[in-house]
């Protein structure tokens, strides 16, 4: 009995990274639409969101499946109820990496960001392709170290989305109320990733340590005014 | 054995339902700090996040042992894993009001709103009150009309919501920077509070009917170009 609870978990564990590889690509994708007006890259990424989609319903049946049929206990229960967690945190990426390709696909051939944001866009652009990296790595490796990166770190990209309110506030600020609206909507997108990536990392640390994340605060404040 | 099953079901019941009426609570507190600038409305919806999120922790600990301790089969099962859900999308609703009341604390005694978009917002206010009256009568008797009626009308909200940028886009908008932004996020606010009324919704269906409501598109989509 163990080993067929051992077997169908991997088989989870297999969908779960698939998920997570998916949404490290949306999340790449997406800031390639972004920042070089790739409308290929905006297709495939909101294409692509039906099959990240898709594999939540697979993770989620089976995990449902795999209490139904066996009992597990202890760290085998948290896993379990973590990967339900999990998988529906790598959704709502997905989704949010699909309204950062709608937007530049809706503004192509133009970009949705202005000269004077596309600096700061890189940036967190950049920090959200690492984060993405290190995604990917903590579930496979189940590496708490890398999971607590990404829970420290989630500071910077919340400094970079401050700075583009002060862009945007700033006496320099060109834009037009489309690209202001854009702005605000592409931070607030790129920021909620940071925090659904601390999110996943929370869970990560909780199935090898047992440490319930939830009882951390885990609201998104970011120290902005906004 | 059952017996105890259906007790310790119905104290969770309870803590979900506790968390729903809070979350009514800071919805229609976040809308009175909104729209009638009421610094008190804002600091207690504020300060009451802290509860929904113990609930949410109370919640998810009563389901895990439930799973450990004995073993939910069928209807159950859907009942706790829907619960793990629902408390979820709770606590992410109470973080939604917390940011609406926090705009109305710092632009206060100011509103955030301009005078123009005062009755726009007012309407979206009045259909999340009656949104959040519904979450609690369909959570209370596992009423799925109700439940379908939530996720029918939510088209509602993204009508109003989209309204909010035709004005912001229109010559007639007279309003600064900062309360464009202000607006811009509000809106998103409030359209993922109808949002996640929906996800809560489709649970409160597949409880009821068994039919698993991630197999329908549960994209916050809202036919809106943003």
């Amino acid at each position: 009995m163990r080993v067929i609870f051992d077997e169908e978990l991997k088989a989870v564990a297999d969908d779960l990274d698939r998920m997570v590889q998916d949404v490290r690509k949306a999340i790449n994708g997406a800031g390639n639409a972004l920042l070089n007006s790739d409308l290929e890259a905006a297709q495939a990424v909101i294409d692509g969101d039906i099959e990240i989609d898709a594999l939540e319903s697979s993770v989620i049946d089976q995990c449902v499946k795999l209490l139904a049929k066996q009992n597990p206990v202890a760290t085998d229960l948290r896993v379990v109820v973590s990967t339900l967690r999990l998988a529906a945190t790598f959704e709502r990426m997905g989704d949010l990496a699909r309204h950062i390709a709608e937007t530049a696909r809706r503004t192509y051939p133009q970009s949705p960001l202005t000269d004077d944001a596309k600096q700061l866009f890189t940036e967190m652009q950049e920090f959200l392709t690492m984060t993405a990296d290190r995604m990917v790595a903590m579930l496979q490796d189940r590496n708490t170290a890398i999971a607590e990166q990404v829970i420290v770190d989630d500071d910077k990209l919340d400094a970079l989305h401050q700075k583009t309110f002060d862009l945007m506030l700033s006496d320099e600020w060109q834009g037009t109320k489309q690209q202001l609206i854009d702005l605000v909507l592409l931070g607030r997108y790129m920021e909620r990733l940071g925090d659904h990536a601390v999110s996943a990392a929370r869970r990560v640390v909780f199935i090898v340590s047992g440490f319930d994340p939830s009882k951390e605060p885990s609201r998104d404040e970011d120290g902005s005014v906004y």
